[in-house]
């Protein structure tokens, strides 16, 4: 970001080091972990979230769990089962991300080459990998806003919900990179941001970033979004993507589904940025990802206070999926998707 | 209720109390208003909300100012300037629910005819058109539950919005009316709350009720509703009113014209349940509502804590339009009037 560089994560004295996002926007603090259960621990509770920074979460937790290994003096067989361990753990953090699994499997596979050799070496070698898989994340989100920045009018009104920004990516973001790469181009552009119930990652954190940004914003909460489209105040809408099937289906932060509906409705178009390891193609379509479901508290609570009865029911999935019917293009890093269906998306691997 | 009887509002002692909504579900306390400015300044900062407890309140509202004339010892010229500068402070205090307008008008036309007798008499015989608006509106709702009861299945799982309540009204309810009246004849009711954000009128006002009234409920976000219709996990939506235009364009809480989008999409019925008082025949269409815009800390803020950074610009619309042809049917007591237009609307006032 601009006025304050704050990173979403790095890797430093044997730490990943993570800004805490569950404290945003009030306080700007970064939690250690050092093991690579502070790691699952991060992602489940939310300390970290976006699909993109989960996967370089769990990549750096692979390298902490190499750190532990050496702090502990394992021998190679207790290595390779602690790095079991461990990825088995990272996995389970949270479901529907498919980064996640990405990231651990593509830090299994370096592991896999170099199992034999010192455990400092094997430390080095998943540790350089982790950061090439950062690094590449930043540079495929550069690439999806330059991809995704051509689709944008010179001058137009964008609604984006949760946070696809630099804070939920290595950097720079995947629907805030399409944002951005915009406003890098000259064009005159403006954010309606959904604020993002039950986490308000809307207002916590994409707010944050665009207000940090000088990026022309405005906060809505998640039920106006039908009132702007209905006075012609949105002309597009971009939202970043948690896991896409095979044919296009997403899943992203509950309210995407919605959106898109309101998009259709009002033939406004519907974008999804992401990079291609957000595509799952071993999943036929949205039908079987699996959405997570959260506590109650995030929804009857705020700040500790109870907004809701006592012993209400509640009903809080983290994720909807959009049907790729609903999807104008997937905006990714290798180009950009119209009318999404399996054939088209099965090219972005070829 | 039934648990505990907690009405909306009641006339006691010279004094409007008013259960202050605003501390619900966490204090249930009620509000005095010995002043006609109490009851301007009740509506205002919605410790009463809701189109017919608005009215309601308004009306005692003129009440409360014949009284204070009597206080004061106006003559016959002091009392008429009096009630006429309370009238246009009441009318004043919110701009979107017509009923407000509804009952000053009434019980001015109450005042217009007795205004030469004693102030003695003149206040009984506004406190007796205020009572008789409260019962009115009461019986109203009851007959809105059995006209709406008509409509729904004898299982059926049902969407609603914000509180249009016992809590929103006289008491009973309107929407929750209808679901009230369907569960007493007996029907296998479960109803969504949405928890309608910013204010949370839904989780902390329609949870409260139903849940003390025993009525099978689950709280979500406003952006989970069209999760919930991909999943065919609601059979309606039904929804309160604060005006309704001459064409049946519906003025209601943000967040409605949203779910009436997602009803139509999933082809699932929208009802608006509302007192012929709420149908303002004057206005045209939706166009000509005016939409209340409120104070962005309602958004970027909760119980005191920021919730989002300082400074961010938010749009904050409280209400918003749902036109007609969006709408299965409206509810009143004089009858249910299928896909609603203009020479339909126009029946019910003849």
């Amino acid at each position: 970001m601009n006025k304050k560089s704050l990173p979403t994560l790095y890797w430093e004295d044997n730490c990943l080091y993570l800004l805490d996002q569950r404290y945003l926007p009030k306080k700007t603090e970064y939690r250690c972990c050092s093991s690579y259960q502070d790691a699952v621990d991060s992602i489940r509770e939310m300390s970290v979230r976006g699909a993109p920074a989960i996967g370089i979460t769990a990549a750096y937790g692979m390298v902490a769990a190499a750190s532990e290994a050496i702090v502990n003096n394992y021998n190679s067989a207790e290595i390779k089962n602690f790095l079991q361990q461990a990825s088995e753990a990272l996995i389970k953090a949270r479901p529907t991300a498919v980064n996640l699994v990405w990231a651990v499997r593509r830090m299994e596979k370096v592991f896999d080459r170099v199992q034999d050799n010192q455990p400092e070496e094997i430390f080095n070698k998943l540790l350089q990998e982790a950061k090439i898989i950062h690094e590449e994340d930043i540079n495929n989100n550069r690439m999806i806003g330059t991809n995704g920045a051509e689709l944008i009018p010179p001058k137009a009104s964008i609604l984006t919900h949760c946070n696809a920004g630099a804070l939920a990516t290595g950097g720079y973001g995947t629907a805030l990179g399409v944002i951005r790469a915009a406003v890098e181009d000259g064009k005159d552009i403006h954010v309606f941001i959904g604020e993002t119930r039950p986490l308000l990652q809307g207002s916590r954190i994409t707010a944050f970033e665009l207000y940090h940004d000088d990026i022309s914003a405005t906060l809505i909460t998640d039920s106006m979004a039908g009132y702007l489209m209905s006075r012609n105040m949105v002309d597009m809408v971009v939202v970043g993507a948690d896991r896409i099937a095979a044919n296009g289906d997403t899943a992203n932060k509950i309210g995407t589904y919605t959106l898109a509906v309101l998009a259709n409705h009002h033939e406004i178009p519907f974008y999804v940025a992401a990079p291609i390891s957000t595509i799952d193609i071993e999943i036929d379509s949205g039908d079987n990802i699996k959405i997570e479901k959260r506590s109650a508290t995030e929804v009857t609570h705020f700040g500790g206070i109870a907004t809701a009865p006592e012993g209400i029911t509640v009903f809080n999935p983290a994720f909807d999926i959009t049907p790729a019917r609903l999807i104008t293009a997937i905006i990714t890093e290798r180009g950009v998707v119209c009318k999404p269906e399996r054939e088209k998306i099965e090219k972005l691997f070829s």
